[in-house]
């Protein structure tokens, strides 16, 4: 599999406060996808519990206004053939165990693995960017179905914290911060962990990979004391 | 099993914020085992990663201002003996997919399960209290390790939220809330869903199950919408 072809956008949510769906990353991704007119939607991860058509139809409104048709897995016969054929896709947020669950339920885990290997034009947001990491074992989501395993595509070599969370000041709770969540974490996995604010996204070119958006991103590395990186910088371990 | 001989506090946190650990519920605890001087601890929840000795250290200095003695079930040879043997058990909190693992990998859960039914005194917190339902999928926990199921112990009909949080008002964080995520697993769960705030608990008596603390407790049904019920009343679907 050659490193070099990968073409990805893995962002942290799909929606900015504030702002319509998709609305602040609509330039990036009208260049990322501009030599392709359909995009597959894989819409599994259900955010709120919404159909997968219901789903769809707020990706296809989203892609409407970069002139994309977007077309959703769920509604071919045959899944895995459909993501052999396509030139682009794009998986929503959501659930992640939910999400995860029925990539491996319709066998599409190693496919979709392989074509974004191949160089498949691959966009996803939340869950659908915490599945490009080695395991889905940093994602916020609760539990609500027992996936046959936390490994995921493996697309970057380490792990994402979408929609990541700075301690918020003067708070009374005592649930523990996103920060020691992922400490524990480390605690027991090795994987580097990279934390996504909300308006930040990874583009995967090849096999560099460079962070993007306003914001800076922050970095768990095991034994080692977190760290930022800066909007532009390239994600290396 | 004669379910009139449970015995339980089931409480959503084991420090409220600007008090001491377990500060808060010591008065209700000095009641609760009043006929036992020794309390068996299950420490392999490991907030932050702590070790099972030093979070055995925190427990032993809270119960110590009640005047009972507090020993690690990782102390004990076998660990399932300990627990058949045991008057009254402590599971504190931090990681519940770790201490679920934990409880799998020592054949601990059945046991656990039978001596609650048959009127072990049982006081959970957090993660201890989580696995007090029917399953750990309400936990808000990050999923660091694959445990081989999601089942708990089923003491109460019903699964448990702990440090239930309520919408932050003027967010601009875009991540689900905690009834966003509750209203996903219903989506595919059935069962009752209680949202125990920070300073609430469970008194399990037989068959009772009563709120307590000073908040109110937030009721998620499958096809309802949420409502809330009033500390003293009991809980019952």
């Amino acid at each position: 599999m050659k490193e070099q072809l990968k073409n990805m956008i893995i962002a942290s949510t799909s929606t900015i406060h504030g702002s319509s769906y998709l609305e602040y990353i609509l330039p990036t991704l009208k260049a990322f996808f501009e030599n392709t007119d359909e995009v597959v939607f894989i819409p599994y991860a259900r955010p709120g519990g919404i159909s997968h058509d219901d789903y769809t139809e707020i990706a296809k409104k989203g892609f409407e206004r970069i002139g994309k048709q977007v077309v959703g897995v769920h509604t071919f016969e045959n899944p895995v053939e459909a993501l052999k054929n396509a030139k682009a896709v794009f998986t929503g947020g959501g659930n992640t165990f939910l999400l995860v669950s029925q990539l491996y339920k319709f066998e599409i885990m190693p496919v979709l693995r392989q074509r974004i290997f191949e160089g498949l034009h691959y966009f996803g947001t939340s869950a659908g960017a915490n599945i490009t990491g080695l395991t889905m074992q940093t994602t916020n989501d609760m539990p609500i179905i027992y996936p046959p395993s936390f490994k995921t595509l493996g697309a970057v070599p380490f792990n994402i914290n979408p929609h990541y969370l700075d301690p918020v000041s003067g708070s009374k709770h005592m649930g523990e911060t996103r920060e020691t969540r992922i400490n524990e974490f480390h605690k027991i996995n090795t994987q580097p962990v990279i934390g996504l604010r909300e308006g930040s996204w990874l583009e995967v070119r090849g096999d560099r990979i460079l962070l993007q958006g306003e914001h800076t991103a922050r970095i768990f590395e095991q034994n080692k004391p977190a760290y930022e990186i800066e909007s532009g910088s390239e994600v290396r371990f």
